[in-house]
């Protein structure tokens, strides 16, 4: 089933971009009176018949809408460092978002190697991630922040805020992940992954000062961008 | 941590093969009375001191052995058909070799596309990936068989036997392998996973006769290699 996006909905109509008409009529030349299925990235898949099959501006009637299509029962936002290499990153990405996730931060720490970051691709792999994996919810990609402007900026979120931090002592004593979310009634997440070189000891003050608990991701090892799929695993299967 | 791998132990001492020896004396120019750590890719790791520090054939005397080192409380074995895209199944191994598992079985099911598959790449991918995530134990790396050998093969297996299809009809009701891993007290699981194209249904019919019981992996609907790894979180979170 080939799936658009679109975020132009208007009076029943689905028009899409240059870029998705293109793919429709062009690539895949679909012809008016087609079904295609459009999806507008924030929850809803609608099954439509193309009515315009024009290769710069297809236009598509709805036929009927299905709110939450793939949708999953939790929220989670994934605040993870870019690792050095950036292709672990991207499939981070678009594992995490096959599994359910419905926001991706990329932060900064005192001890990440890479500080920049360009959001672009990562909102292509979104995209295609969502459509591939049938979810009309198109997960968020924030503007990277540093990882104390993210702690500062979730102080007062509701959520269940879990920091994955490597060193166990001066007071941080870790929970499982799975343990601290089946401990809870909360169904929205938000996960802290730090970099390579982990986070500095002031982040991870600042990050339990605001309400974080840290957690540890089992006995084994993980890379940076495995830790962080762990995490979109165990959030996954506690609601499952 | 520099990590090296040998096959060949004796009286107290590791010798390294050439590859290996290259890497610790011309690459790191590690030189005699260098402290160097050796496993055995059985799950011992052998704290060691260099003794002789020849670029083609490096020894190393034992001063420690770790047994178990990096081990998990499980056995898994995978039997996972490959993907079109090879990349996408060896990053699978590379991640669950990461998070732990035995063995790998690539299978080639009635329905996959791709029917061969080179296994020296996947060795020296588990290879580098049990160093990295400081594991003494490697998995093993079997060479392709088809589904149906698979099934056979393990038929006698006193294991945990899941199989993870797709379609739920005609007598395959499927639980979740988060249900099937905790309704056990068995810590040696087979998890066997389709190709693209699904199993067939006289494979299902096969496995389930051989003893599998059919799973599902949740709402998500995950490409091959992602429903792979999922069923290994699975039973990583299971045991921890």
């Amino acid at each position: 089933m080939e799936i658009f996006w679109t975020d132009r909905i208007e009076a029943g109509l689905c028009f899409l971009g240059e870029e998705e008409s293109a793919h429709c009529v062009r690539v895949l030349r679909h012809r008016e009176g087609d079904n295609v299925c459009v999806i507008d990235g924030a929850g809803t898949m609608y099954e439509c018949v193309l009515s315009q099959a024009s290769p710069k501006a297809a236009v598509a009637r709805i036929e009927k809408a299905n709110p939450g299509w793939g949708s999953h029962p939790y929220r989670l936002e994934m605040a993870v460092c870019p690792t050095k290499n950036i292709d672990r990153y991207e499939w981070f990405v678009e594992k995490a978002t096959e599994v359910g996730t419905d926001r991706f931060v990329p932060v900064i720490g005192d001890h990440s190697e890479r500080k920049v970051l360009k959001t672009e691709r990562l909102r292509r792999i979104v995209l295609s991630a969502a459509k591939q994996s049938l979810k009309a919810a198109v997960p968020e990609i924030s503007e990277p922040l540093t990882v104390k402007e993210f702690i500062a900026s979730v102080a007062d979120s509701p959520a269940l805020k879990m920091i994955a931090c490597c060193f166990e002592d001066e007071g941080y004593p870790r929970t499982s992940v799975m343990q601290a979310l089946s401990g809870t009634d909360k169904r929205e997440y938000i996960v802290l992954i730090g970099p390579e070189g982990d986070f500095s000891r002031e982040e991870v003050k600042l990050a339990t000062e605001a309400g974080f608990i840290p957690v540890h991701l089992g006995e084994s090892r993980l890379r940076t961008e495995t830790a962080a799929l762990a995490a979109v695993f165990a959030a996954y299967y506690n609601n499952i």
